[in-house]
């Protein structure tokens, strides 16, 4: 893989776009999540409203369940404690998939259980249904979703949360996806489990604090993380599945002949100056 | 799921066999690992007689890669440094797969990309190629595997891993196979991720020591962990992986009609005294 990504053409890779892209601030270290217009116009400019405002600033992770997901937003329970949303809305529709019509889709010719097609687009991993003329983003290692209750527009993009264990599948057009981490999801996988119902922590000072969260493009310059992304449309990308879906170094023995969505690589790099 | 689990009757339950069950004590808790005799004789073998002689007791868990395994063993880089391992094995054949003739093997309905059939096989997440007559464990979050090094055969089972992450498949037929963690992964998943190559720890303080790792078998009645496991092969089992495969409770707008290997929950309870 080292020597695909050696023999890259500065035109295989793509920045983050600044305005699409949010920091999460930790004791930590810092977390950089890609935001997903594409797929979920509405949920993203409330995302890009909120960041804007500060919403999340001073908030926490309230949720950490093994082999699932980390989540964040407003820990408190009665309504009336919760903090205001400012200039967001509060009720937007659930965007849980789009119209494949408009979407470049990079197929990946693997076979896969949940969907008739899977692949990526803008970057992100994707799954496509052509006879619903569907399309939507797949719930990965790193994917960022927006938090609901039982019905199905009662997200606006306040709550969410990172998959941080086994791709589940089964909540892909079960709820709104709106992003993935692109860097530093180390700092969310690590944090302690909670102990409560769906790993929610059972104490307030178990929460890891939320120092901010905000756009790049709110950001100064000189305190911006510049990466780039390896096209998904690019030869490169394709070797590099290629050489995933097929092993052939000295330790395989075996090269699997397959590989799953959520085992492909995303590869990302320091910009070069 | 709960609702089918309150329904199981006791003989749905098989209770962990104490001498193929491994305690991993850490200063943060305990670690109950599955052994898969079935799956790799001789590396169990050479495994409890480790176990049995204290081999792992005062070593490390020396790495930690995000979204992939954690690794326990012997840190010494220099072979002359290396703890003994007393009357284990210094090398036993490669183990990756088994003959399918004789195996109890659950096939789930469920299509897979990575193997001609999937389901379970004493318990543990498992693959069987029906033409070439082999089966094999899966990795899956959770399994425990004999680390090696390039050669096929290099694995004694004094190097052990877990895997943390996204299932590593590709590792399939490629390494041999052990167990499984029962109880107390999050212990491990949380470990800080390394940052040398491959996740390892680059400082001997980075490391998390090991208590001890020791056979139940060989622990006081009153200091073991007795628990049960929701058999693979019983009705409430294919009940659990209905349910899991189609949602259909309140939440879920769109029942998935598929699960992976991977995304099946094993039911772990305490032993009803």
């Amino acid at each position: 893989m080292q020597e695909i990504l050696d023999a890259t053409q500065p035109s295989d890779w793509r920045p983050l776009d600044p305005a699409n892209t949010l920091y999460l601030d930790l004791a930590s270290g810092r977390v950089v999540i890609e935001l997903a217009p594409g797929f979920a116009p509405e949920h993203v400019a409330n995302i890009r409203t909120l960041a804007k405002e500060g919403y999340w600033n001073g908030l926490s992770i309230n949720r950490s369940q093994d082999n699932f997901v980390v989540q964040w937003g407003d820990a408190a329970e009665d309504e009336k404690a919760r903090k205001p949303i400012g200039g967001a809305k509060e009720k937007i529709p659930a965007e849980f998939e789009r119209a494949s019509k408009g979407l470049n889709f990079d197929r990946l010719p693997d076979s896969d259980g949940w969907a008739p097609q899977v692949g990526f687009a803008d970057g992100f991993p994707a799954a496509r249904d052509p006879q619903a003329g569907k399309a939507w983003m797949a719930h990965c290692y790193g994917t960022l979703g927006a938090g609901r209750d039982v019905a199905a527009d009662s997200s606006n993009g306040t709550e969410l949360y990172v998959v941080t264990g086994q791709s589940p599948r089964q909540l892909d057009r079960n709820i709104t996806t709106v992003g993935r981490v692109v860097q530093g999801i180390e700092l969310l996988s690590v944090l302690p489990r909670g102990t409560g119902p769906l790993g929610f922590y059972e104490k307030p000072e178990q929460r890891t604090p939320i120092q901010a969260i905000r756009l790049a493009s709110d950001v100064p310059e000189n305190d911006r993380v510049a990466l780039e992304l390896l096209r998904t449309d690019s030869p490169s990308f394709t070797q590099i599945v290629e050489a995933r879906r097929n092993r052939r170094d000295e330790w395989y023995k075996r090269p699997a002949g397959h590989i799953d969505l959520c085992n492909v690589p995303l590869p990302v790099r320091p910009a070069k100056k």
